[in-house]
């Protein structure tokens, strides 16, 4: 058992180690050359300026984000190329034509009737991707209906500021996979079925369209991605308690972690009281082997950050602030009120909005607004 | 079907009815008064001070908060009695001190090291309660450790800056209860635990033991609160549809809604995709009769607002950005694409950390920081 002891944390604090995020990008940046597809990262995850632009050591000139003021915000800093990775919300075409006259804007649709109203009100070109569901039935026109993709790729095609781009998918029902089978499984058929509707298309006299997937499981885990001409990933950059229990990445590769104070201790239940709750960690959870609900796990703090996991201790409950730890009693004798304990998120891109800062145990700040 | 026309809104915004919320809280104070206690608001259900103001016409002077920080905010804006309802966190001394340098600042302990911590360290007088666990097993001394709780109360006492104040509980486990008499049940069982307490203390030499009880079930549901001197309820400024559930409030009474733009349609699903996530609801749920997860109702909009709600049109599930509504095939038919529909939260002090902004459908904008 060890604490944190560096900077001066009074506070819940999102701590980030710069070291890893470098690694996980440089690795995911391999990964894509060397399995021939482009990396465009999600930046939804980090939301920072900052971090952004350490994608930029890997040559990485095209990003992902999951709203238009998202969108903004990285084309003010500098990025020329952006993926709106959410269907077009038609009440922000002013924002759309707006940012379109800047950079090159790459939007989703997957309904006709957004087509239709997009066309003859956009003043600017904009690449146009067809969303795709390939099984995770959020978003997406179903993979099964390729006769309704194929049309609505010719209508884009047929309007004057829409060019037709690809198909894009985001198979997010890896997040419900128990084994690397079933993740491979699902990729497999993800890009089998994307690849069939290209064919229709290129027999239909589409003559280009791009394959783009990308969810952290997928991308972390398959070695094979023939067919697919981009990946866009976006929590590998920090990872989490969800992605290492889904074998995505391991423990000694979270790139985060939150600083939480050590409030108070009941030995009579066997639990420390955080200050921490539901504002700093949001309310996901996994259920772990005993079927409990786990808000985080213990990080083990080391003098340069933190490594390491011990599950046997555990967030089991929060409220607004309140974090409740569940420890062995070894732990529990260990542990002093006014510690600061290192605890893993379960869902990093959460945690991130919420604390909206970043401060490395080193003590630099890295920008979220 | 109705649908929300007013105002420009084009992204997730969070609504406040203001005259919804000056009826809540009229009907709280009015409730205080007529039971005998005083209402002690805890504010960190709503954060803002304009909110915060409007309490004053209710001739409230006291408040509560869940952390110092916005203990800070509130006595930038005058507040000049505050509780902070979270045990001391001993990392933030400088801050008690300057705080209790401005305010009548007021505490809460749940273990000697903390008292013994703060002994000779505090430059000001501060007040002190003992918070109780009478069974919500969050945070407190188990009510059933009467000779801890009088023995950290003489220490207390016999401290030159620590004024002990009394005993201090929150009952959320009434947000557990499936009905009336359970809640009822609860709230008797905390007031005789804490008198229980209180006889003890007074025998044994301490001279004013103050009863502060308050979660909004309770507080909305009950009507007798003999042996309690302060209720410290907050949602109640907003409620949501977990109150609702509870039979706390109707849904007439919840003041605030999120209003989310319709990006696209699946008919075969029976879906609406909104603009409208995790981001903005937080992943807090309830289950409905048929055990599936909930993350928020629709509203009925009106040409005022909204009122009344429709249980058939639910949001099953959130990513990041994405809402999924689904619905009925008639109200499918009904909701066009770029139309904006009404949701209340599940949890209203969540959505509220996560919007950080309030607008009135007549456009007043009342802050958040």
């Amino acid at each position: 058992m060890s604490f944190f002891k560096q900077l001066d944390i009074s506070k819940p604090t999102l701590l980030l180690d710069r070291k890893k995020v470098e690694k996980n990008i440089e690795k995911m940046s391999r990964k894509a050359t060397s399995t021939g597809v482009e990396l465009r990262p999600h930046f939804k995850t980090h939301q920072s300026q900052d971090i952004g632009r350490l994608f930029k050591a890997w040559s990485i000139e095209k990003i992902t984000v999951s709203s238009l003021s998202m969108a903004e915000k990285f084309a003010a800093d500098g990025w020329k190329d952006i993926t709106v990775a959410f269907p077009v919300n038609v009440l922000e075409l002013d924002t759309i034509n707006r940012l379109a006259g800047k950079i090159q804007l790459n939007l989703l649709v997957d309904c006709r009737e957004t087509v239709e109203f997009l066309q003859g009100r956009l003043n600017q070109s904009v690449n146009i991707f067809i969303k795709i569901d390939v099984g995770n039935r959020r978003a997406g026109i179903s993979w099964e209906d390729e006769s309704q993709i194929v049309s609505l790729a010719k209508l884009i095609e047929s309007t004057k500021k829409m060019n037709f781009s690809g198909l894009l998918t985001h198979a997010g029902q890896t997040y419900a996979s128990s084994s690397i089978e079933d993740i491979t499984e699902i990729h497999q058929s993800t890009i089998s079925r994307l690849l069939s509707i290209k064919d229709k298309l290129l027999a239909g006299g589409i003559s280009n369209c791009l394959i783009s997937v990308g969810d952290t499981p997928t991308c972390s885990l398959m070695k094979d991605f023939t067919g697919v001409d981009e990946i866009r990933p976006g929590n590998f950059v920090f990872y989490d308690v969800m992605q290492a229990e889904l074998g995505a990445c391991g423990y000694d590769e979270i790139s985060v972690a939150i600083a939480c104070p050590v409030v108070s201790k009941y030995p009579e239940r066997g639990e420390i009281l955080l200050y921490g709750g539901v504002i700093h960690f949001s309310k996901e959870y996994i259920l772990n082997d005993q079927n409990q609900k786990v808000f985080g796990y213990l990080a083990e703090s080391s003098l340069r950050g933190w490594e390491g996991v011990n599950k046997a201790c555990y967030l089991s409950g929060l409220s607004q602030e309140h974090g409740l730890l569940k420890v062995p009693a070894e732990v529990l004798d260990e542990v002093n009120i006014g510690d600061v304990l290192l605890i893993y998120p379960v869902h990093s891109c959460l945690s991130a909005n919420l604390l909206r800062s970043y401060i490395t145990p080193d003590g630099e700040v890295l920008s979220f607004d």
